[in-house]
């Protein structure tokens, strides 16, 4: 198929905790992730909770990266949405299950915005 | 299924071009797309690009929404991403896709974070 863009949804479990609650450490993390996947970063934005857990997202040339933190179930939803032939996505993914010192990891790749065929002949 | 969160991937076309590639427009349209959907706006960050497109993220109590547009394509890659009950993430989808003037909209929702079973046993 040919795709705009690739996006991995990652479900990481088994993280440790003190990790998942420390938003500073998560934006490097995450921005360290975007570099591994050879990303361009652009914006970056993060939001830590109370009384725990950290959402954020690391916008880069080539689509976004997003996470959300469960400290309390040692768990992270992960977004990885990449453009382009120049990064790959899955060494983000893989670089923050490391990093989160996950104990597993499942994830499943969509492709996103197909053209293959035209998109009229279902107009509304 | 008991989720912590629900993830809608909105693949939306048929768009006026002139709104995906306005960045300032798209900002405002998005955040306005949290709150249709109950949602508490925490960051924004976008990004125009050149010659053309947007990429944005808005931050919510509740997870994130995220654009990015390709105005040569009428096309925009949407993820409404909540938690909690008291938010409606489709809410937000289908707001989006009248804002943006589209001729049609193809989403599917995701389960997020789901722990019925007992993620330990399938340990690395």
């Amino acid at each position: 198929m040919n795709a705009l863009g690739r996006h991995i949804l990652a479900e990481i479990y088994g993280c440790d905790e003190n990790v998942l609650d420390d938003c500073e450490l998560i934006e490097d993390i995450m921005v360290k992730a975007a570099i591994e996947a050879g990303a361009e970063v652009r914006e970056v934005a993060f939001h830590k909770f109370s009384p725990q857990g950290v959402s954020g997202v690391v916008v880069i040339s080539e689509s976004h990266i997003t996470i959300h933190t469960w400290p309390e179930l040692g768990y992270a939803a992960v977004d990885v949405f990449t453009c382009g032939n120049n990064v790959n996505p899955w060494n983000a993914c893989n670089y923050l299950t490391k990093m989160l010192k996950a104990k597993n990891m499942t994830a499943t790749e969509v492709k996103r915005g197909v053209f293959e065929q035209p998109v009229k002949v279902v107009n509304m």
